[in-house]
């Protein structure tokens, strides 16, 4: 398992077919696109100015997407993920 | 559904008809230009160095006007929607 | 009616004519030069770290002065209004 | 009259033969040359992060001696001033 | 023994065959490669503005993986560490 | 009499053969090089976003090495004086 | 006596010979390397925006390794010191 830290997420990339399937078709544009993953693990949150830690909005099993150029990618025991910052997830796919 | 995350909001385009109608024209000049959009969903807020919640001011069905070049494309289920900051809305049409 | 976010406020600009009549004259000069307005709508405030509502300063019909490049255009039943944030306002004609 | 916003500072330029009077010459070199002024209006002082106000350690009649590049020139029935942030102001004269 | 300051820890790196027994492999892309290491001292934490210290959530014996550009080489007695801030780990292995 | 403002203070530069007598010799090199000087008139402190008034550690009387390149120059009374905020100074020789 | 200011530190250089007995030998390669030094005087600490005074991690006589293009060289009494920040302070070896 790989536990990521403070206000970090690990997602699995959600493949083209899927991303069909949930309903989410990123239009050709100029501007900034995103792309759609499933949440595996969440940090433990952020601790603020104030020293108290804030908890992710992020669960594990949620759909999101993501700016696409987040992120950093590992494979771990055979699989790919992309361990984020909870400021790059966009939006809750629900 | 697209939740929208942390002080993010989700709002669809106005059409240029609509935009007539609700009584904003974009004047021609070299300034940057605001655009109309109507809030679809709001973010549950963000989190301050305190670690207060800060709900948004915007809420569901509001027109609004918004920085042009600000925030993210999204199809999602056949429509096409932006995600913003609510920090790149400027007013509240109403 | 437009209804500013935060700490923006909505002017009018004040045309040459007033500005001479309230005793504004801009000099010649390299420095950035101000300019003249009347307030029309103000935001609620912005909101600290510490999770507090600070208020305006300026109020609905204040005259006052703010940097020249600041601001967004838009154009509202017909009329144009600049939309600033308080910090770009220098000062209040009074 | 004008009213500066937050922690500004409005102020008249002291002329060279003032400046003689007062004792400030400015000294030929590279480095940044201050310049002298007289406050004549003053904000109600800047909010901290923790929702305070605090006031400005200026008050009107001060001579004060300010970074040269500072502020924004407006001239306001028939006189120059300046307005300044406190920040950009270095010492009183006193 | 090396004791770290503030938020910064002290790893080993873990050489390659390790890390293929830890599963840790990574993808040949464009993107910021993370690498992976063990963790042998942690600093007592960082300061907040509130005055708080916040203790790391790594502990010595984690396994971790980090950004691949982080840090400061040091050899100390005969062996290679290198000194991270926790900011630059990315998520721990377990 | 110059009374600097929040964080600043105001100092004469002390000359090569005080240096000398103070002990203090700068090496020639490469790096940014101290400059040694004597407090002559200390500001009220800075103010925190706690709204905290924080006094400076320097007095008046002190002698002081400060970063070469920082600060102020303005000549008052005849004599030359340098306007530096604490953050300028490095240590206190005493 | 050179006091150093908030949260610097003076520290003495450790010379090659004493590098190599206390173990610490810089390897070759691209990445910033790091010094060792011996601290000889601290400052108060720095602080927080919240009005409290962070005190040091470091004490007089502690061997430090830092980052080799921090600080600012001065010779006082005959001899070479650095001021650094504390945040320039990687580790204490002991």
């Amino acid at each position: 398992m790989l536990k990521p830290l403070g206000d970090r997420v690990i997602i699995e990339l959600v493949e083209q077919e899927e991303k069909t399937a949930s309903g989410i078709v990123l239009p050709d544009s100029a501007k900034e696109k995103p792309q759609e993953g499933k949440v595996v693990a969440v940090g433990s949150g952020r601790v603020t100015e104030n020293g108290e830690k804030v908890a992710l909005e992020v669960e594990e099993g949620n759909n999101i997407i993501f700016s696409k150029f987040a992120g950093t990618e590992v494979k771990y025991e055979g699989k790919e993920y992309l361990i984020l910052r909870e400021s790059d997830i966009l939006a809750i796919i629900g």
